[in-house]
């Protein structure tokens, strides 16, 4: 897709947390927090190391089965004249290694800082990455 | 499904934003921010009176064609081992009148102090209500 707006740009590469949807073969969606980085043509996120349940790479298996993705990065304040949301509606693909892979790692840890010490590296992992196709944004007052 | 466990209640009742994700016919997710109450038995949420885009009323046509959704209820903290997360996976219904979404107005009017004058009544509106079949969560430390 073309560049995105400079504004929703930076609002997408300042937020902390995103969400995101994948849906399975059989449309049962799932939604989960979704720490990213933001490429410059795509959003990349670890499957890190987490202490996680044993049942979270369900989204993995579900782009697998079905690259349609949604990712929402909101702002919520109690003052709803603030709300402000941006929808990226895109394709996900599982990196494991490559150039992109390894640019997302270095994004993800100058990010985070919470992923160092925590064995996010280049040498291996599993990342997803989605390039948006269609970008819907809202705020309250527009 | 059986009553959930009373720390899990009191996350999702206290927590001011959730995202719902749901999915087309096509299997294209769409994910939302999501402000909902809690009744007892299922979230409630009001296709509500704020400036919308044109395309917003997505999810309430996502969830006539394929009532499977997911939502997601999430804490989050720079300090990771504060965070904290609720996966609701269920059915979504869509309300326009009767004793649930009368009783959802009252407690979405409630919880949220902003919806007063704007127009939320029990005399009209769009409600989507899920009702929780599995339901994950997942903390850092446990």
């Amino acid at each position: 897709m073309s560049a995105l707006p400079a504004d929703v740009c930076e609002f997408i590469a300042s937020a902390r947390l995103g969400r995101l949807a994948t849906a399975d073969g059989a449309g049962q969606p799932l939604v989960v927090p979704f720490c990213y980085a933001w490429d410059g043509e795509a959003l990349v996120s670890a499957v890190d190391d987490k202490p996680k349940r044993a049942g979270d790479l369900k989204r993995v298996r579900n782009i697998r089965e079905n690259p349609k993705v949604s990712v929402v990065i909101d702002h919520y304040d109690e003052d709803w004249r603030r709300l402000r949301w941006v929808i990226i509606q895109g394709l996900a693909e599982i990196l494991t290694a490559g150039r992109d892979f390894a640019a997302g790692i270095d994004l993800l840890l100058s990010k985070y800082p919470q992923y160092r010490g925590m064995g996010l590296s280049r040498d291996k992992g599993t990342m997803i990455r989605v390039r948006p196709g269609k970008v819907l944004q809202w705020r309250y007052a527009s």
